[in-house]
């Protein structure tokens, strides 16, 4: 049977809420999407392209008789929207969010009004660009989906999210929200933050030097591919996951120390297994 | 004309040499191109695949009457054979080499003797995996190929290297060989550190917990890349690079250890001058 969840309302048409709107009314077309962005041009845009059936710039009007709502704006104005959007929700609606960090999103969900339901989430995939312009219905094809169900997340509306996840071709995959953060401030925030420090350390060493930009290929283009991303996004992130980071960043140090270590007492026996310990694992997790 | 430089004897088919011999093969046929292998089975492969016009594993007979020798092995066994191979070499030859570091190699050259004409190269190009399988004539198309010569080569023999590159289809680059080496410490040495730290940092906070990796996506793939890497060529650029490595290195950390105290100060906006300076950087080295 054809998935239905009624009406869907998407707040804030970007990358991902504009991919988002593309992929139901794609894969879904029973739902009734509605898209709600800050600018007319978007909303005129997300309609233009036949990503939502309906589009308004006024948040009270586009959620009202939702049955499910997702908040897909940056995380700071996710929690802004948390805290004011429950009397603005009809009874039994589910509230959902697409934001990079859970922690704070979720305490923040606690707080919202008991007739509604919450549930954070986080869709593992991205674009190095952002913006309506580079949306698309299967970006998130085949990806995990994190589901980061609340205390008070019914059975009904945990399962209604794993159906809404899977309608859109992704993979749910359930996780406490502490848990979440600590795997992406892993995987995803300690990227960014030592690709930063690839152009940073460079710059200081021998930017002056401006020939040696010309020479860099393939390795300093991928290592220091996230550090040209969003920054607005980031400094959300680095704002609401500040611990597990800070964490991660001392394990990072640690490790940096190490080799360096080993280089200035030219152990080459330890520098050996030690790059040979971070190979195998790289090739274990993208073989 | 078409590009002639006689006997062109290429020491190492694997990747770098193996796509050298089959780039003078295609781009100036009117060369004879010998190549060198330490197995028979590579000889015999480079023959089938018509790289080489001839093929031994016999290093004193291939080198012989060469007009021109390429050594492409790996940098340790490059510095090896710079100090033996003089003698086998006949009067005018001109030594050359795609060594990854060229201080310790042009040191190596200077006492060469004197009937020879050398000068070091470094073609900046290269794929993440080795091997004659991968060898292909356009690799070096379009790449910046550093050329180092020392004092004692002839401006006939940096010409005859500056013809030979281009006949590669690289754009020759002359460079100072301690330039060279603190720019390739920059540029490609620090990346491949940074990307080993990520993978240990990341291992020694959340390793234990196997789905972490499950999650890692394009910026934990992209910014891990080069950890995943050839050992050997990295050991021995470490052993040769030494110095300029050890000062990126510290630069490196000095840049962490910066947005480590601005994110436990909560100075967001320290830190957005620090992000959005390495996110200009890195859009104007590749826009």
């Amino acid at each position: 049977m054809e998935a239905d969840f009624g009406r869907v309302a998407i707040v804030g048409l970007g990358l991902m809420g504009g991919s988002m709107a593309a992929a139901i009314s794609e894969k879904a077309p029973r739902c009734h999407v509605i898209g709600i962005a800050r600018r007319a041009s978007t909303v005129a845009r997300a309609r233009m392209l036949r990503f939502v059936d309906e589009g308004t710039q006024d948040l009270a009007n586009g959620v009202r008789d939702a049955d499910i709502v997702v908040l897909a704006t940056p995380v700071r104005d996710i929690l802004d929207k948390i805290a004011n959007i429950g009397p603005l929700l009809k009874p039994g609606c589910l509230l959902m969010d697409v934001g990079s960090t859970k922690k704070t999103i979720c305490e923040a969900m606690s707080r919202v009004p008991e007739h509604v339901q919450v549930i954070g989430g986080h869709p593992m995939c991205g674009k190095e660009s952002s913006g309506l312009t580079m949306a698309e219905p299967d970006l998130y094809q085949d990806r995990v989906y994190v589901l980061a169900p609340l205390p008070r997340t019914s059975e009904e509306a945990l399962d209604k999210a794993i159906r809404f996840v899977r309608s859109l071709g992704a993979r749910p995959l359930i996780l406490d929200p502490e848990r979440h953060d600590r795997m992406v401030a892993a995987i995803s925030h300690l990227p960014y933050m030592l690709s930063v420090t690839l152009v940073s350390g460079a710059e200081d060493f021998v930017g002056y030097d401006e020939l040696t930009w010309q020479l860099a290929a393939g390795g300093f283009r991928d290592t220091s591919r996230v550090a040209g991303g969003s920054l607005p996004m980031m400094l959300d992130i680095l704002a609401t996951n500040r611990e597990p980071i800070l964490e991660a960043l001392d394990h990072a140090q640690n490790s940096l120390s190490r080799l360096i270590q080993l280089l200035q007492g030219n152990d080459m026996q330890g520098m050996e297994e030690e790059l040979s310990k971070a190979r195998t694992r790289r090739r274990e997790v993208f073989p």
